[in-house]
């Protein structure tokens, strides 16, 4: 299983780099192929249901044993998808009390109108009636091609078999089942010590193209065994949401079916409002989501580094996101990486054209602790470490403005031909 | 001379779609090698000065025979170069009165700091003392890599061999001699009938990577030899700057050297304020520059399609152009116009993260005539019509979005692996 070894290999390897909070114990996915285990109070299933992609799972199914607590970030998109407006009602109705979240890949059901809507409505009904749960206790998400009907015959079809494949003890297949141009399945999982006993907090997520998430990610269903008040579950979400899924970007597009969910079993220890508890809770949250979040980038389509790009001296944070993300996003700045030409001038371009506020002249550019650019635009570096350093799998580059206090980063990939290659067909 | 053919292939290709308005003569650049001329009282010259490229011509001087009157638009990076720093200066000294542009290509002159503006301040002064001018009377513009100094001694021994050349018979080697990675010098001229007899009107411009110009182009030299005042110039250039540079998109990088500057030499009739010879010169000027931005659009770096994305029904112009910027930059959107796929809910997502206001449902959606998407999110269309239209070099994707009168046009290519080739190196 050549693609899960990436995988691994990836996670593996980030997991060395990413600074973790020290309460936190990583349970990295376990390289003999369990591949770790969901908290107390959670299992999840998949199954081929042929929906698009043939001779692999397509459908995910994560039940919890009890009533869960629910927090959930939606696209920002005007076009959102069906399941998006259907998950977003079953929350407000369910008063976040959650029970299971129904995920198929292969088609977005976005842009299918009432029928779509009806659909994706159908699906919740059929996970509640084989489960014997309310219908709004279901939340829904699909990811794949826009403007396609789902097949429900093989959809409901798939979602009577899940049952029988229900499991607590592995993260892949439902990991695999969400994927679409994906090349290998995300998933982490940790230990978090609180001082009421220690929980787990484990997540699975999916990329990688239309990512450039506002307000959630493609898709990403975490879960907790914590006992949590729903008000507090969506702030830690939103807080940890910030620095996590809204800082990539792939290639800029928003996507229509963007959708992170948390949900909290309640069987270990509680977490109080304003406690050091909550804190440390949030911290571990944001550590897990960045971390899912990176591998999402990493997994980009056609990507082949991760580049974290840093605007700090900005004049408020604003500015500073501004800039990183116009940085970020820059086409000329995505080749330049890909080609590991340190082009600098690209760089400073993008944040001359970003509406940050700067005067050109105190600039300062580094490529990890390589000095590229001083003040007074003075370029004098060895085009051999600075070549050392983009020959890396990944790296940060870190502009300061000279203007203030205002930071931010966003992760970012290079742009190669192999974007081209898998946009170019994508639908057919 | 292969590039060039291609370029005249194009132009004629765009001369027969594109609509001129009835006062216009266009002079499409002769395919018998003379390519036309300048208006009375200009005069190009081009020579080989070594800047970066060899067996090419990287230097270029337009003079005027007397004082002309002088409008010029800038970019707004913020890391705009020394070039424009200096010839905004000149600009303002020499109260639009203007009498040479001297520019070169393969070095941007930007984020070069004091040298680099002293630099810029000497192309104008050798110049002035070439031609015995004042300084402030020549503008300056220059386009290439960013962040390494100009070859000076090059440079001025260029400018010192320029005047030899000097010919108003031809415009060839001066669009020749602006030119980075574009393929083919970019050109055109017209004749236009005001009351008082007719005027020409001609123009030179490049591209073609880091083109979303903002306020102005990478480069353009437009000339005419009417008589008109620097406020009514400079109010016909910003307004025909709008619908024409300032709508186009290569890669949404908008650069750090964009100009376009329209000189008037005065020696035909004179085109006075809220005269309907106004209006005419507008439509004309418009036309030609709308005429120029398309070349530089089909001659993006790696393009291979010129697409117009056209937003109607918007609350208002500015919501249309936002939602038509938006698809048009979109990597998504460029790739399935590369691949000929009729991904059309790349396009409404797009839209849908654009920020402009409308109800999905409302939307409707055109490939030239074809209906793609009607209201209701009705997709019912055929595919292979479908095809046919992406297929070709050059069509309009029109939407609609229900919502109010609100309307804008932006031109845009598709993103190819040719791209990527290009600017992975770029720099080296």
């Amino acid at each position: 299983m050549e693609k899960l070894s990436k995988g691994l290999k990836v996670i593996h390897h980030l997991s060395a780099i990413t600074p973790w909070p020290s309460s936190v114990t990583p349970m990295a996915a376990a390289s003999d192929g369990t591949q770790g285990f969901w908290p107390a109070g959670f299992s999840t299933g998949a199954v081929s249901a042929n929906i698009k992609y043939s001779n692999r799972k397509d459908l995910m199914l994560l039940v919890t044993d009890g009533p869960a607590t629910a927090a959930a970030l939606f696209t920002q998109n005007r076009c959102c998808a069906a399941p998006i407006t259907l998950s977003r009602e079953h929350l407000q109705h369910s008063l976040f009390s959650v029970r299971a979240i129904v995920c198929n890949s292969g088609n977005a059901n976005a842009a299918t109108g009432e029928k779509g809507l009806n659909d994706a409505r159908a699906m919740a009904e059929a996970v509640a009636c084989e489960l014997s749960l309310k219908p709004e206790e279901v939340l829904v998400a699909s990811t794949g091609v826009i403007g396609q009907l789902l097949p429900m015959e093989n959809v409901l079809a798939g979602i009577s078999s899940l049952a029988a494949t229900m499991q607590r003890e592995s993260v892949l297949d439902a990991a695999g089942a969400i994927m679409t141009t994906d090349t290998f399945p995300k998933f982490f999982s940790l230990e978090l010590q609180l001082s009421g006993g220690s929980i787990r907090l484990s997540g699975i997520a999916k990329g990688s193209g239309m990512i450039c998430p506002n307000m959630a990610t493609m898709l990403a269903f975490l879960t907790t065994d914590a006992i949590i008040e729903p008000a507090l579950l969506h702030e830690a979400l939103e807080k940890a949401n910030r620095h996590s899924f809204n800082a990539i970007t792939v290639d800029g597009d928003t996507s229509t079916n963007d959708m992170v969910s948390i949900l909290a079993s309640g069987i270990g220890p509680e977490i109080k409002a304003e406690s050091s508890d909550f804190t440390l809770f949030c911290d571990a949250l944001e550590a897990l989501m960045t971390f899912l979040a990176k591998l999402i980038v990493i997994d980009g389509e056609g990507a082949t580094k991760l580049v974290g790009i840093t605007v700090k001296g900005a004049a408020d944070d604003r500015d500073a996101e501004l800039a990183a993300r116009t940085i970020a996003q820059s086409s000329l700045v995505k080749t330049a990486i890909h080609g590991e030409d340190a082009n600098w001038g690209r760089i400073i371009a993008a944040a001359g054209r970003s509406g940050a506020i700067f005067n050109q002249k105190d600039l300062e550019l580094h490529f990890n602790e390589l000095p590229i650019l001083k003040p007074y635009l003075v370029a004098d570096f060895s085009e051999e470490a600075a070549a050392t350093i983009m020959a890396k799998d990944s790296y940060t580059i870190t502009l300061r403005l000279g203007n203030g206090s205002g930071e931010a980063t966003i992760w970012s990939c290079d742009l190669s031909k192999e974007y081209i290659d898998i946009n170019g067909s994508y639908r057919s």
